[in-house]
C-alpha cells in the first residue's frame, strides 16, 4: 500500500482505516473480475464499513476504483524499485523489469491480475512501471545503448508487450512463464535497438532473488 | 458481419435479422463502453426486438458479447485480408497489417474500439489479425526472414504492441497516428530479428489504400 505521513489523532486514523478498508476490497474485485459493475453496496460490506461511510470518501465508484488502481500500481513501482536497486545498465532494467514482472504474477496476484484488467490504459502513467521504463528508455537513447526512433512508442511497445505477456501467463498456466519472459526481454531489446547477440545475453542474465 | 448461407424461408430470415440486430446493438455497446454492465432489456431495446426474443437466441449476456466480439473480429479480419492482398513478404505483412489497423481507428473506429477494450484477451484467438499473423510469423520464420525465440511469444509481443498504439490512438488524438505507426512497425520488424537498417526501410514502404 502506498504510505504518507501517519495521521495525527484517534479520528484521522480511523477515517484512514477506513478508506484503505475501501481501496483494499476495491483492489480485491478489480483482481477477481475485473470490472467495476458490483453495488457499493457489496464494496461497503467486503469492507466492513457502513454503506454511509463511502461518500466521506469517494463521489463514485469510478473515483474508488481509480484509487485502488493507483493504490497497486505504487506498490508495483515500489516493489519494482526494490528488486532493481543496484542494476544501473538501461537493457538490464528493461530486461529485469519485464522478467520480474511476469514473476510477480505468482507472488503478487493481486496486483498482477489488476494490472491484467486495466494496465492497457496505464502504459503512460505517472504511477507504477511506466514512469521508470521512460526513465530507463530516455537514459539509454541518451547514452546511445538503445536507438529509438520514438521514445513514447518504444514505451507504448514495451507497455503492451508486458500486458500480453501477462494475459497468456495467466490465461494459459501451462507454458513456462520465465522461459516466455527471458524471449520477450530478447526481443524488447532488440526492439530497443539492441544488437541481436548482446540482446540475448541481457534477457538472460541471473535475476535478483524475488524473496 | 460475418456472413454464412442465406436463409432459405421467411422464419428464418427473420430469425437471422435479429440475431443480427442483437448482435449489431452489443458491438456499439461494447464500443462505447467497453464493458457489460448494461442490462438485456436495455439491449433489446437498442436492437429494437422484443425482450423475450433475446433468449431465443443468447443464453446470456456473456454470450452475447462473445458472439459482438467474434463478428468484430471476424470482419477486422476481412478487411484486413483484402488490403494485404498481394503482398508476400512475412515483414511487409506484418508492418502493413500493423499500421492499417491503426488508420482503422478512423475508419472503422466500432471495430477498433471493440478491440481497444478486448482484444488483450484475444492475442491468441483463432478469428481476426492473431491468426494471420501466426501464419505470416511461421512463414517468416520458416524462409530465415525472421529469428525468433519463440513465435508464440512473438506473437504476445506483436499484439500487444499494437494494442497499446491503438490506446494511445484513441486517448491521444493529438498524436501523429501514421507515424507513431511506422514507428512502431520499425520496433516490431527488429523485434522479430529484421536487421535495423531492412526494418526502418520496410516499415515506410507504401502503404496500400485504404478506400
Amino acid at each position: 500500500m502506498s504510505t504518507s505521513a501517519p495521521p495525527s489523532n484517534r479520528f484521522e486514523r480511523r477515517r484512514a482505516a477506513t478508506r484503505q478498508a475501501l481501496v483494499r476490497a476495491a483492489r480485491q474485485i478489480l483482481a477477481e473480475s475485473g470490472d467495476a459493475g458490483v453495488s457499493i453496496q457489496a464494496i461497503a460490506e467486503r469492507a466492513d464499513v457502513g454503506f454511509g461511510s463511502f461518500y466521506n470518501h469517494f463521489e463514485s465508484k469510478t473515483e474508488l476504483f481509480d484509487a485502488a488502481v493507483t493504490d497497486a500500481l505504487d506498490e508495483y513501482g515500489e516493489a519494482v524499485d526494490q528488486l532493481l536497486h543496484g542494476i544501473d545498465d538501461p537493457a538490464e532494467l528493461v530486461a529485469t523489469g519485464l522478467r520480474l514482472s511476469i514473476k510477480m504474477a505468482e507472488s503478487h496476484p493481486e496486483i498482477m491480475e489488476i494490472l491484467r484488467h486495466r494496465g492497457l490504459g496505464q502504459l503512460h502513467s505517472d504511477r507504477g512501471l511506466a514512469p521508470r521504463a521512460l526513465r530507463d528508455l530516455e537514459r539509454g537513447a541518451a547514452s546511445g545503448r538503445f536507438a529509438l526512433p520514438d521514445v513514447a512508442v518504444a514505451l507504448s511497445a514495451l507497455g503492451g508487450s508486458l500486458m500480453a505477456l501477462l494475459e497468456l501467463r495467466f490465461a494459459r498456466p501451462d507454458i513456462d512463464g520465465d522461459k516466455a519472459a527471458e524471449n520477450m526481454a530478447e526481443m524488447a531489446l532488440r526492439m530497443l535497438g539492441v544488437p541481436f547477440d548482446e540482446a540475448g545475453k541481457v534477457a538472460r542474465r541471473p535475476l535478483p532473488d524475488l524473496d
